[in-house]
């Protein structure tokens, strides 16, 4: 399973003119509009009283460009989850490293991507606190947001697969890289601090077996 | 956050009267019949294509008992977890263990309770397969699940709070207790394997540091 075909269950068309064409930059900005759109709507009346023609409507789309980025009115919320899975992709894509002969160097593998991710997601704070805050409050959006963070897993386990490591280990490290970013947004008080809850996290799984 | 404030989110009255008494078998039963006639509707006609009041007719309910029990029709496929957060409750209950002075011991005293739940999930290898395939068709019931998993990672964690455990070492035992669970739901080819791939993964976590 390639980690495009991993993330697409959503059967949404993503933006696939070549990067930096007009029709991409056109794409991104529609996609971005519906984004802010939808965030504006969500702080004015809440989640839960506004639909996707409301959004649609104040992006100045049609529901059928809508629809061409996001699968639901779940999906905006998460709507930077891309960026993350993309960030995992480059981590594929580096044909420096090699197969990891134990879990250990698994898991140190996966470490420097698990904390640039957690870097992406600190890069605006209001907008991670704003987030956090909306996913707390609606089941069904915690939901979602459990199921994109077990993706991330797969995907970090996909990273370890495409470079000659065996399933049953890279199966093992992504859950355990997985453990330490659930256990850094768990304990970080801010978003500042996700980095580095994050490297303690891996510090001490990795000391785990030494005590 | 008591257990069962964790666990409420749904709003559903579980079965509350004294064990044994004659009101509480009724009440077992009418919410044993639900869960039975749901299994049996989804296998005959797909998830998708049953309602919750074909679920009541079928179980001789009316919808007010079906969500007496149940906050939605996706809680039905869920109705064995609440067997699973009792096994971690009686963990809690369990007053002769102390706090867990640091990371490793903390993931030790976890082992025990994750497989416990990994040998109840495991009871009955065939409704362990069938819910298996159903979560993994519906993207709204592996949200679910992603959400419940998460929620045993919650109720792991305060069990070791309850003993004195300090929180930053409770969500971190927590999400690798967490991991093992996972990886050992990955890995295992059937449910007969539950218990011994998870048991694999503690100790692989807990050699991590040593190699």
């Amino acid at each position: 399973m390639s980690l495009r075909t991993a993330w697409a269950y959503d059967g949404v068309v993503k933006p696939e003119q070549a990067p930096g064409s007009l029709i991409q930059r056109k794409q991104l900005r529609a996609r971005q509009r519906i984004v802010d759109a939808a965030d504006e709507l969500f702080a004015l009346h809440g989640y839960d009283a506004v639909s996707v023609t409301d959004i649609a409507a104040r992006a100045e789309v049609g529901r059928t460009t809508f629809f061409r980025y996001f699968g639901d009115k779940t999906e905006v919320v998460f709507a930077k989850e891309q960026a993350l899975l993309d960030t995992i992709a480059q981590a594929s894509a580096d044909d420096t490293v090699g197969a990891a002969r134990d879990c250990r160097e698994a898991v140190e593998q996966l470490r420097p991507t698990v904390l640039r991710l957690c870097g992406q997601v600190a890069e605006d704070p209001d907008a991670y606190e704003r987030h956090a805050d909306l996913v707390e409050k609606h089941l069904e959006l915690r939901a979602r947001d459990a199921l994109k963070t077990q993706q991330l897993a797969s995907n970090l386990s996909e990273v370890l697969r495409s470079r000659g490591t065996s399933q049953t280990i890279a199966v093992f490290a992504a859950q355990i890289a997985l453990a330490c970013y659930e256990t850094a947004r768990r304990r970080a008080r801010t978003a500042a601090d996700l980095v580095s809850e994050s490297s303690a996290a891996f510090d001490e799984v990795l000391t785990l077996g030494s005590g």
